[in-house]
Formats: structure tokens, C-alpha cells, sequence
């Protein structure tokens, strides 16, 4: 059996059975695995108006091609469902080794849907899956969850008090905080009565072509080892590197997206974190670049923070107290929270107050009650429980929802788009909302890679912004990190997925599958009754420049990006793909199915 | 002394005098050097009126910072001038030693004016320039030239009797063919009766951070061992390597561009080269990638041909007698012609006879024809004193000026864009005509560097282009290969000259420099009578669908990517700079003391 397993195994929680499938070669051929198949299971099993916290949601884990193969980043997996969060289609990726597990045990895919009457934990093998009562396990914490099932040769996900507690934010986490992070997915898991994942498998994938793949796996590796940025930059300091950085740029956000910049962001930056708090460097399955931190604050030892967390727990709230930050960040890998939309909810929160809308202490600054939010977050308790709804209801409940960073209902990550305009082009139109990582506009506008774009310029964004969605996709789908395209690129993931799978892919097809799975997720989000309205920006950025720094005076020219983006990608002036488009992707027929059915 | 000698060799043949001048530090910071100070001195002190075979036109042959300069690929010059060809600005490019040689003499510049009154050559050393008489040289094909002033630590560029005939597309050459190639330069250097210029230089450059230069060196040297083009596909098989793969996309031209892809590709492929004719490779001073072939055909050996060449001499000729082909590129080597003008302009001939225009035996296939056609180009005997005019002025004399595969004047490469529209585009809008070298789609459309575009689309090329076209700028001004940029980018170019001039650069700096250079040139040609009329393509480009192969049905849609171009260069619609984006650049004080002047 050559690169894809072929098989795919279902749980229903709600009948207690779990079965084996085939999975029909065409569709991983036309959508790859990871992203691209979790989309086609959503699309095909998931009608939009399903209660994403209901039975009939369900989390697909998806692995790609190249999960579990030994090759630079061969350690990545995915998780797609509808999120309870953002509406939308939804897809979270890791680094955790769950994914490669799952693999060897020769599933591409695993999906869970029902709810199960009781708490219950799944034991994944070569044979199947088991459904084992987790009564015990209920209400411990993720690091806890996962040493309790721990046996040599497995790996383990599971939930904290968070996804118990249907945050919407909840992540699905192991026990480094190797995170299916964004979007609620864990309370998806909670919602369905499931702690914990665990899966035995030894058996890696086999390979079509093993001297091509050989070959080609060796000059991958020799990319990596020459490239700077994955050779030096990030295993040197890993994504903190980023906090000088962005604040030389104007780009740090600070106080909820009120500055662009932070005049502390020195205490908090990857060079301080390395100085005082590193223990030692730490890397996913198969990853040579390494850009984890194992860090240590007090007795309590953890992986982290990224740079996003440093932002979203630190200058987003105005907290410069490293030591606090650091263990917000480890505290909400514990209880299994996203940093990210939990710190801008957060600082939504906070500029509430400060706006006199939320009466509260919890105000711009205030460390000393930033671990404690956290665990009230988790645990729903007072302000916490409305926080923990995510930052577009909390900002709509108080009648200023203006104040929530936020697209399609998801939490911004650490880019202010006033000094990057076509990030902000990104974030309005990402599938999942505002989201970095479906087409990161951080290369091209601010470091070079591939190429160094006019970061203010709004023209001509559309078409490379188009072109790194679709290679984001891929990498989704194939099952690597978006690191490793700063050491290779389209060709090199064509080979390998040629070698591996047997079937042939040109650059081209790539590019092809990654729009086909962009354009079908767009479909979904139509039928689940986003608009063009969607696809924009909170006002802040589109009418207020940043007052200081190297963004100042700059606000996002949407409007002009956003006609071009339609435009080149063949879809209507009101943002959906026309029919010309379908057929060119192969997706008309699947559409008209789903419309008559 | 660090990065830049700052010196600059001035030469009058009508006078007879030489000597040495000062460069302004703050128009090597502007410009950069090579490419760049040579359209400055270009745009400052040959009046776009002036008769380029005329005494008042220069020859500007200027290296750039990393000229001689032991990095890869840092043997690199520019040459400068008003081309008698095209009208318009006009540089050219080599990697023969010579430039190398005049860094190590001293000399950031050699700036040739006047006519001599008789036959001479030039010699340069640290001292200063010697004029010296070279009636005996005179007649002499180009490798005799060279012979003739050999000696140890030197390099010598002459011309052939093309230049001395002043054929429109004459080249300057060293005595392996590494040519000042495109635009008549060679005419120019014959019409100053000056044969060949000698430089001998020991001494490098100075190096301003040579900790910094080592390391980033290193780690540049990686990168190139790194990368599977430098370090497999050029040096394997040299450029000729594209002709069965442009051949499959159907981009190959034949029969002057009335085939897209040419039916005996594989006869005249780099393959064939290797298994057939080649000796050894071949590599310019300090380059690791090797892409030179050495070759040979009955007792003749030489260097070459490139894929550009067997496209002019061959398939666009529908001859596909490889010997005749190589044998045809060695002679116009020795002759000293630029082998893409030259067999361009002896399909146009061929399509003139097939049309019944031109009463002649040449016809397409006549390869028994070819070799007598080139020597009587460059002696200027019968139809070849036509044809030596170049395509324009051949077809406009002959009536069906749409048989002249040409934009500005100058001679197509061998990518027919239709089957590339940005290719289209950049043909267009190059500042010296259809050059492949003025930003190349190749990579983006074709072999998916640094992204995979689709060839096809038309929208959204403009903006990428625009940033390749600056790239491609910088690397010529900064005296380093094209193909050094498959495995290193603006990153590595802004810390390379950063450290070697001490000058600090960033990757935003150097495409600011390149977009001011594109623009200096812009202005240029503007003056110089060039309208928005002029960014075209022959009409066979906009209406002839190709009929068949890997781009059949296609046009070129130029029009709507034009009117982005210009919009997301900030020109005005009828491609004029603005104001505003001359100040931004820099250029409008310069600008207006043209105007006044």
C-alpha cells in the first residue's frame, strides 16, 4: 500500500460504534488528505445549519500524505468541523504527534460524530477504535489527561476544563500544548462527552517511488540545512524572534489593536525569553528546523510562548511582566484554550471597560488578575463564562462591537494589517476568518520571502495573496509545516507527493488542488449564509491610522483589494465563484448535489 | 577603500586624451552601480537625439559593487549605452573576465566618447587607459583579436567585423564568446573605430565588514549547493536543457513564431548537446554554477550554444541540423553578432520569401544557406547588408512590418508569450525591448520560482512582474548572474552589499533602487520620442491563436495587463511617471534639469 492508507475510521458516539471505510482514491487524489479531505467530509457530511455543539457535528482528523513519512515537517495532521465559534468551516492543524500515530496505525482519517451519553476516552489501534468510559478522567487537565493513558508507543490528545466547559475557544491539545488550537474545536470534543484520543501505531506509510523519494527527501534536507531562516533564525530563537521585529515594523499590536508597536515589547521579545527563560530547544515529528522553546518560570517547565501568545497575553492587554505572561500561556495549554482568541477576548474585555461600556478591575495592565481570568475562562465563572463566548458576542452583548478584533467571529493574531495591507486582504477573505496561516502575508510584505513586496501598496495584492492561499492549502492538505516553504517550495512538494503516492503532480496540480479545496470551503460558507459583508475588516483598521511608529497614518484599503481579489479569482463582484470557475475545478457537480439536496 | 573603487576612467578617442574622475558616493548609494550608474550617465550625457554611431554617444561599461568580488556569481559587468538598434537606453550584460579585470585595475566605470581617427585599442591599467593603434587588428575576427593582445593577468573584449561593419546587432566578446550581446553595442565600439580594450587588474576590492561578508558568504554558498537548479539543472545541462521542456509547454518558437513548439525539438535539446557535443563545462569567474557548455563540432571547439541560440539558429530557422546550428553560433561568436538578433532577423527574411516579399533562395529549413547568410551579415554582402539592419528596418523595407518579431527594435528570445502572459507583459514594458532578461516570467510561469503562477491568467501578472522586473535590476546593477537568484534572493543581495560596501541596505533599499533605475530609464526613452504606442507586441502576438501544441488557442490579452501595469507602477494611463512617484523615488530634480536642460 503506497501514500495514502486509503482507509478512514468512524466512531458515533451516540450508537457507540466504530467501523473501517475505504476511502475512494479520486477524492484524495482531487483533495490530497489533511485540509482538503476534512473540507470534502464537512462539505459532504456536514449541513451548515447543524448545531456545531450537536450530534451531528463531526471532528474529522485528517493526515495527509506525508504525515508520518520521514521528511523535513512530516509531523503535521488536521482537524476539520464546523465551528462552534466562527459558523464557518472550520480547520486546525498540529505539530503533535497524535497525528503521526494515527497514521502509523493506517488510518488517512479518523471521524467522530454523535455524542456520547457519558464521558468517554477512544483507544485508536492498527484494528480499530475502542470507546472506554472516562469518568475519571473528567475534569483534569490536559497534562494529567494525557499521563494517565500514557504506554510506550502512543500518542494522546484530549481536552481540558475548557472544552468540558464548551469555551468557544477550547482547544484539543497533548501534553507539550502541541494544540488543534484555533476556532473550538474543543468544545466540539467536549460537547460530544469525548476526553481523550489515544493512538498505537507503528506501521509507517508506504512509499511509490522509495529512490525518487530518497532523492528528492535528501535535496529537501539540504534546502533546509542552507536556508537561513530554517537553519539559523528559527531554531536560534524560535517565533518570538518576530516581537522586535513587528514592533520596529509598527505592526506589534498593543491595548486591543490601539497601538501598533509597544514600548515594552523589549521585556517581552524572543531575545529576553532566550536570555532568561529557555531550557533547551524542542521540534515536532521529523523536524529539523526546531522552532520550539521548552521554557521554566518558577517550578513549572513548558513549551512556549509563541510569538502570538506574547502578543495576545502580553501587549494586546498592555502586561510586559514576562513571568505572568509565560505562564498564562502555559495555563491556557493546560486547561485547553486557543492563546490567541483567549487573550484578544480579553483585551476586548478590557477596552469594554475602558470605554465604560464593562464595569470591572479587569483593565488594560492588570497582571496581577491575568491567571486568575484564565482559570474563570476555563471554568466559566463570572465575567469568565461571558469571555469564554469569544469576543464577538461579548463586545455585541455590552453594544460595542467595534471593540472585537475579530472576522467571521475568530480573534486576530498579532499583525496589525494598517502596516501590511495585503495581511489585511488575508484576513477579510480566510475561510476561517482572521487567521494567519491560510496565506501569510508576513513573507512578502515584511521579511522578502519569496519575494519583498511595497508593504503599503493595496495594488497587486490580490495576486500573490491568491498564490499563497493555494500553497498554504497544499501544506494543510499534504500534511507539512508552513515553515519548511521558507527552505522549499511548490516543486519540491510536488515531487514528494509524486514519490510517495505514486500519482503524478505537477506544481500546477498542486496549485489547482489548493484552489479547488479554497474555492469548496467558500461554497460551504455561502450555503451557511456568509456574504460579501463577511469578508471585511473591524472598522478600526479601515478608518482610524495608527497615531505612532513605522505604521503611522496607515489604515487598510480594503475595498479596492477586495474587487481585485474577486476578480482574479473568477468569482463574481458579489464574491461567488461562477459557474466557469466550478467547472474549471471540478467542483459544479459536487455543488449541485449539495443545492438539490 | 571599501564596496565601490569610486573611480572612473574617462576616455576621449576624438581627442585622444584619458584620465580619471571622482564618482559622486551619493549616486553609487542611488544607483548602485553597473546597470544603474550606467543608465545615469547614459540619461545625463547622451541626449536621447544624439546619433548613437555618432561621436557624442557613450560606452559606459560599469561594474557593480560585487564585480570581482569572490562570491557566487560575482563576476558580472554592465555596459551602457544608446543603442543603434532599439533607440533606445540600452544596457548589456556579460560574464566574461573583462569587467572582473577593470574592478581589479580600479575602476567602478570605464566611459568611452568620440571617434578615433584611425583604428585603436585600449589599455587599461591601474594607471589610467592607453590609446593604442590597431590597424593590424582591424578585419580581424574576434578570437584573433584577443590572441593578438594576450598576456598574463589580463582580459580583452573586442569586436568582430560585424562591429566594424557596424551591423546593427553587432556584440562585444571576449575569445569565448561571452558577449556584450544585444543591441548593436558592437556597432557602437566599431563606429568609434576602437577594436579592443585590454584590462589588467590585480588588486580586489576592498571589503567594508568582512566578518559579515564571510559569513553571509558561507551561508549564500550553501544556499547555491542547496538549491537543485545551481546545483543540478544548470550546471548538468547548461541552458539548453529548456528546449524539450518549452518545446512541451509550446512556447518553443518555430518558424519565427508561426509554431509554438517545434516538431524536431528533441534533435536540437540539451540532451542531445550532452550525449553528442560536449566536452567539458564551462564556468564565468567565481560562479559554482557552471551552466557554460564547451562543445564541439569537427575540429571547431567553442562555448555554447544556449537555448536562446538554437531557438534563433534553428528552430525558428525549421532547421534542426544540429551541427549547422553550433557550427552557426560559434561563427557568429567569432564575427562578433548577437546569435538571437541575428537568426531572428534571418527568419524574418525567410517569412518575407514564404510571404513573396523577398525574391531569395533563403528559405525556411535552408540550412545549407546558414552559415554563408551569417558571414555575409557581418561583412554587409547582398541581402546580408539588409538583414543587418535588424527585423525592424528589414520588414518595414520589404513592407509587412508584421513579420518582424521584435518590440522597440529589438529581437524576440525564444518564449513565445503566448503561452506566458506575463511574459507577454514584461516584452512589452521592457526599457530595451522584447529581453528576456528584463525580469523573466520564466520562473513564475513556468518552473514555479520563486511561485507557480497560471500562465494563462492575464490578471494580477502585473504586480509580480514589477517586483521581478526591480530584482532583475538590482542583480544587474550590482554585477551578479540571474541565475544566482534560483537560490538566493533581495535577502542576500541587501546583506551581501551591506557588507561589502558598508553602506546599509535593506531588501526594501535595493527594490526602491531598482524601481528608480526602471523609472530613470522610463524617462529616457520618453524623451526620446517612446509612447505608451511603443509597450506592444507584434500583432501576431494579439490576434494568431498558436494552432497547436502545449499553448494552443492562446493570445496575448496585453492590453488589460498593461493598463495594470501602469497603474500599480504609478504612471498615469498613458504610462507617463506621475510627479508623485518621481519625488518618491528621487528623480524629480533630475527630471527637471533635463527638462531645462
Amino acid at each position: 500500500m503506497n501514500g495514502w492508507t486509503r482507509k478512514m475510521l468512524r466512531v458515533d458516539l451516540s450508537e457507540g460504534k466504530t467501523w473501517i471505510e475505504d476511502i475512494d482514491e479520486e477524492i484524495l487524489k482531487k483533495y490530497l488528505g489533511g485540509r482538503g479531505l476534512g473540507a470534502y467530509l464537512v462539505y459532504t457530511e456536514v449541513p451548515p445549519e447543524t448545531d456545531p455543539l450537536g450530534e451531528d457535528n463531526i471532528l474529522a482528523f485528517c493526515n495527509g500524505a506525508m504525515t508520518g513519512v520521514q521528511i523535513p515537517t512530516g509531523g503535521r495532521s488536521s482537524l476539520s468541523t464546523l465551528s462552534p465559534l466562527t459558523g464557518t468551516i472550520f480547520d486546525a492543524n498540529t505539530g503533535s504527534q497524535f497525528g503521526v500515530r494515527l497514521r502509523w496505525a493506517g488510518f488517512d482519517a479518523l471521524v467522530i460524530k454523535g455524542v456520547s451519553p457519558t464521558p468517554v476516552w477512544l483507544e485508536i489501534t492498527k484494528d480499530g477504535a475502542k470507546i472506554h468510559p472516562a469518568d475519571e478522567l473528567w475534569g483534569k487537565e490536559i497534562p494529567d489527561t494525557v499521563a494517565a493513558l500514557k504506554e510506550r508507543g502512543t500518542a494522546t490528545v484530549g481536552i481540558g476544563p475548557a472544552g468540558e466547559n464548551k469555551v468557544l475557544f477550547a482547544s484539543i491539545a497533548d501534553e507539550k500544548g502541541r494544540s488543534y488550537g484555533r476556532g473550538g474545536v474543543g468544545a466540539v470534543m467536549g460537547a460530544k462527552n469525548l476526553k481523550a484520543i489515544r493512538a498505537t501505531g507503528k506501521e509507517k506509510p508506504g512509499i511509490a517511488d522509495v529512490d525518487i523519494y530518497k532523492f528528492v527527501n535528501y535535496e529537501a534536507g539540504k534546502m533546509v540545512t542552507a536556508s537561513p531562516r530554517t537553519s539559523e533564525g528559527l531554531p536560534e530563537f524560535g517565533t518570538s524572534v518576530l516581537v522586535n521585529l513587528m514592533d520596529w515594523y509598527g505592526v506589534l499590536p498593543a491595548r486591543n489593536f490601539q497601538q501598533g508597536g509597544y514600548e515594552h515589547a523589549e521585556e517581552i521579545s524572543g531575545e529576553r525569553l532566550k536570555d532568561d527563560y529557555l531550557q533547551k530547544r524542542g521540534a515536532c515529528w521529523s523536524c529539523p528546523i526546531g522552532c520550539k522553546r521548552v521554557t521554566k518560570v518558577g517550578d513549572e517547565k513548558g513549551e512556549g510562548p509563541e510569538y502570538e501568545s506574547i502578543y495576545a497575553l502580553g501587549s494586546s492587554l498592555d502586561i510586559h511582566n514576562f513571568d505572568t505572561i509565560i505562564s498564562a500561556n502555559y495555563l491556557c495549554n493546560r486547561l485547553g484554550m486557543d492563546t490567541i482568541s483567549c487573550g484578544a477576548t480579553i483585551a476586548c474585555a478590557m477596552e469594554l471597560e475602558e470605554k465604560g461600556k464593562l464595569d470591572t478591575d479587569l483593565a488594560f495592565g492588570r497582571d496581577d488578575l491575568l491567571l486568575k481570568t484564565v482559570e474563570d475562562i476555563a471554568y466559566r465563572r463570572g465575567l469568565g463564562d461571558e469571555i469564554a463566548e469569544g469576543s464577538k458576542r461579548l463586545s455585541e452583548r455590552y453594544e460595542l462591537p467595534e471593540v472585537s478584533m475579530q472576522v467571521k467571529g475568530l480573534e486576530f493574531p498579532a499583525y496589525d494589517p494598517r502596516g501590511m495591507q495585503g495581511q489585511g486582504l488575508l484576513y477579510a477573505t480566510s475561510n476561517r476568518g482572521a487567521c494567519h496561516l491560510r496565506g501569510n502575508m508576513l513573507g512578502p510584505e515584511l521579511l522578502g520571502a519569496p519575494k519583498m513586496l511595497d508593504r503599503h501598496a493595496s495594488s497587486g495584492k490580490a495576486g500573490i495573496l491568491i498564490v499563497i492561499q493555494h500553497t498554504n492549502t497544499v501544506i494543510d492538505s499534504i500534511g507539512m509545516c508552513k515553515f519548511v516553504n521558507f527552505a522549499i517550495g511548490d516543486d519540491f512538494f510536488a515531487r514528494l507527493m509524486t514519490s510517495i503516492t505514486g500519482v503524478k503532480y505537477e506544481t500546477q496540480d498542486l496549485q489547482l488542488a489548493g484552489e479547488r479545496i479554497w474555492n469548496l470551503e467558500r461554497l460551504y460558507n455561502l450555503r451557511a449564509g456568509f456574504t460579501e459583508e463577511d469578508d471585511n475588516l473591524p472598522p478600526r483598521f479601515l478608518n482610524e491610522p495608527l497615531q505612532e511608529g513605522g505604521s503611522a497614518g496607515h489604515v487598510v484599503h480594503l475595498d479596492e483589494m477586495l474587487e481585485e481579489y474577486y476578480r482574479f479569482r473568477g468569482w463574481r463582484v458579489d464574491g461567488i465563484p461562477t459557474e466557469k470557475k466550478l467547472m474549471a475545478l471540478g467542483l459544479a457537480e459536487l455543488e449541485m448535489e449539495q443545492e438539490n439536496a
